[in-house]
């Protein structure tokens, strides 16, 4: 059996490290997919490095339109392919095709490969602010090194190394991209490049502008990441995976943007379980249940008010993940970990609410799992209780006096989302104000009688937040162009003559739609 | 001898560690200033820590009035006492009362703090994005915890930890300050707090919004970087000590933005050496010894181009550096490290091109000096070469053929700045093109035809650049709000009810200046 060739320099050749290679399984049979992946070590970074080095000056200078063409070129291919590449995403990730891939997914990623098209040609990720007065003028621009992306298993498309969040804002930012697309989905990611390169040769731009690898020996990974021809490092996936990865690029000085966890509370207050308590708990078992939980912001905590009400609610919520089907998960180790992260809540206190039912299917599978804990017990073991366990499980924290809640919103650890579910008729104000307050700083997005799980590509999302949910909390990583300025770097021309100012420094502005800051003023206009 | 008192949650009281203390020098004078200030170490953190905790929520919901009330009534204090502040100033630094402290450095410091006043009564810091379609909201708001900021000992007003733009920059976006004053000039720095604390009192805000300590044991200053209660480190200095806090701080994922030193490259194009050599070799001496060459942005590294005007040019330079006055370093650390980095440029090829002459004068003095390399040795040996010597000197690469300036760039370190002299009669523009590129990419601010010691205080300023000029590309030190989105989070609400959103993002815009980015548009109106 031949190993898959890498996607180095514009070609797609077979790794020089002649290490081992791994398979994809099949998460639904649990069986291996035919064919290999080369894990690459040093030589192929090698070759990696030294061409993006190459790329990079080149993609730096060049045209925004060049920039666009790929990226709508990139989405009409992957738009095109939509049934074949939702398929081998499925083979490899057993998410369902319809709606999750073919419906939800893809869509989303094909419409923000072009809303970053549509930000290349705006140039509005440069953010240019002119001085007239001091004759100061800056404004983003590329790193001039390479990004590192590593994708996670959880979003074959929307947030992989090849097409997600993290690879547009990238590009956008024309830097060039070096891929390690995740292991769990390579057949998916293989099919993305090919799709890439040919969108990159009708774009005319530099082989070296993406790269591809599947797999990293471990000590590769780190070298990767502390390497100091990289310009930055993306990574969403593990808390310990993450943090190993953002020691070694620390110790670089090169900027890190990891998304590394989160449990995403939800807060019911006592007004809002009175009111809609059966409602709330199908849409927070949906929510939980989604795509078999494993979701960055999956809501894993569920606090609930003291009194009455709680514990027949709780049978409700009990009821409805006891009913859910075996949910199939990404891979053996999700599996495993998802078990061991339930088996270490058991441990710190928290009880089993569904019971244990043997799985008699064959592959990746688990059982929707709900668990419940005293107040006491979780403020004992916060460590333990608030480590995320990924898949589908939640853990129900029950009698909260809601005057305690913000109190213990005050200890929990950063996190993506808060989710605060309170009454419409005006019974809970006098309980919001105070934990709101406190929650909103623990957590990058605040929501109100909705459910985290849905992250919009827009402007003002921010799938970002405190550590170490993220490692920086002024950052989203998803939403343009707020994840570009991530992965650029400010540039400010002091004095510079005019006529070799970059265009969008200029005087005259040369794009109608290009927003720039003149002397405090916003304005799509000239300098007159 | 008593210690001078710490300023702890609103009082002035010893430090509780009972340590050794340290008194401040007169550079001039060389001898120790009557009067000694403590070092603290874990007691006296735990109290800063406790403190600023116990302020931070209430500072981030304080009204933006107050916060800028703070900055204002600060402001017209030290302006009122500009002249005791400048003696004192003087008396530990050396820096010249005029034109230096009293006349450019006091002032441009009252400005930024009012500047920082003006930003947050207008609020444009928090720069609201809202996309009405999908009711998601998001804004920059306070850390929720507080910024710990080392103040450098070069400019005792303008980066001092208490008045400098690192401070005004974290007091904005509401965050409690822990600073480090500079062992340096700590009679400067108590009496500031004095002052701060007298206009804390006016503005009614919490006590424990602001505290200073004055020396730090290593292990102890450590522990506060990494300190998961600390929301963000700020540091200008050196680069050893910058990385050595680093690497504590990101240890715990706490944000750290440092300036860690910079050569600052001009490069000097020939057709320029012809037109105006003589000029620019005033011009360029000036700059680099300006007080006493004790900038971050002090043109270190001057590249001549090859041929025979260069010659005569380098004797002119050396003549202005050989004439100029003995100058007097900040301390006996800063004038060995200097002499230390002049020793380390001659072992490595560099040679000196003023005679050494024995300095009969007391304090802390150094002969300003020029060197000289060639290109081959100091490709050989740059990193010896490129080593900032931070003091009266400068190292002049001569030789260097204007076609080979580009790859000599493109090897250089991270730098705030890069200058290119070119003439003003077109004969280098075959020249700039290609080296303004590369250059552009290594560099935080790019200049024309001037000197890069002026940091002007202005939204279109870069203080900052790559790595290990600082290690996050994307940000400036110097400049509002620029400076200030550093030390802020991002916060999104999603399906907030509108009773419940923050002014800033309610449909009715609360302030009239204030700019909002509304589904693409920027504006300072409403939404309908």
């Amino acid at each position: 059996m031949s190993t898959a060739p890498l996607w180095i320099e514009g070609s797609f050749r077979p790794s020089a490290d002649g290490g081992a290679g791994f398979q994809a399984w099949n998460p639904v049979t649990g069986r291996p997919i035919s064919g290999e992946y080369p894990i690459s070590g040093r030589c192929d970074l090698e070759a990696f490095l030294a061409a993006a080095t190459r790329a990079a000056p080149i993609l730096a200078e060049a045209p925004p339109d060049a920039i666009a063409r790929f990226l709508e070129e990139y989405a009409t291919r992957i738009e095109s392919h939509a049934v074949a590449l939702s398929g081998l995403a499925h083979e490899e990730t057993a998410l369902p095709v319809r709606p999750r891939l073919f419906e939800v997914e893809l869509p989303r990623t094909v419409k923000q490969l072009r809303e970053g098209a549509r930000i290349a040609r705006s140039r509005n990720w440069r953010e240019p602010v002119i001085d007239t007065a001091a004759n100061l003028r800056a404004q983003r621009g590329p790193l001039g090194k390479p990004v590192v992306i590593f994708g996670p298993n959880n979003f074959p498309f929307a947030f992989n190394a090849l097409s997600g969040s993290d690879f547009v804002s990238a590009w956008v930012a024309q830097n060039p991209v070096l891929a390690k697309g995740h292991p769990g989905h390579p057949h998916l990611t293989e099919a993305l490049a090919h799709l890439a390169q040919d969108s990159l040769d009708v774009a005319g731009l530099p082989p070296g502008s993406i790269q591809l690898c599947y797999g990293l020996e471990e000590s590769s990974g780190f070298a990767l990441a502390g390497d100091s021809r990289v310009g930055a490092v993306c990574f969403t996936g593990s808390r310990p995976a993450g943090l190993a990865l953002k020691a070694h690029a620390d110790s670089a000085g090169i900027p890190f943007f990891g998304e590394m966890s989160s449990t995403n509370p939800v807060f019911i207050l006592p007004g809002a379980l009175d009111e809609r308590g059966e409602a709330l708990a199908t849409e927070i078992a949906t929510s939980c249940l989604l795509g078999s939980g494993q979701f960055c912001t999956k809501p894993g905590l569920i606090v609930l008010p003291s009194g009455p009400p709680a514990e027949t609610w709780i049978g409700t919520l009990t009821g409805l993940f006891a009913t859910a089907p075996t949910a199939v998960l990404l891979a053996a180790g999700v599996r495993d970990r998802f078990e061991a992260a339930l088996a270490r809540w058991a441990e710190a206190g928290a009880r089993r609410l569904t019971a244990l039912r043997p799985i008699a299917e064959a592959g990746f599978r688990a059982q929707p799992a709900l668990f419940s804990v005293d107040v006491q017990t979780f403020l004992a073991h916060r460590t333990e209780l608030e480590t995320e366990a990924f898949g589908p499980a939640a853990l129900v924290l029950f009698g909260v006096d809601p005057t305690e809640m913000p109190h213990l919103a005050a200890g929990l650890e950063g996190q993506l989302t808060a989710t605060l579910l309170s009454a419409h008729n005006g019974a809970d104000e006098v309980f919001y104000a105070p934990l709101a307050t406190v929650l909103r700083m623990r957590a990058g997005r605040l929501l109100n009688d909705k459910m985290p799980t849905g992250v919009q590509v827009s402007p003002a999302m921010n799938h970002g937040g405190p550590f170490p949910a993220t490692n920086q909390p002024g950052f989203t990583s998803v939403g343009l162009p707020g994840a570009i300025r991530r992965l650029s770097a400010l540039y400010c021309y002091d004095g510079i003559r005019p006529a070799r100012l970059p265009a969008e420094l200029a005087n005259s502005n040369p794009v109608p739609g290009l927003w720039r800051l003149i002397d405090g003023t916003w304005t799509t206009g000239d300098i007159d």
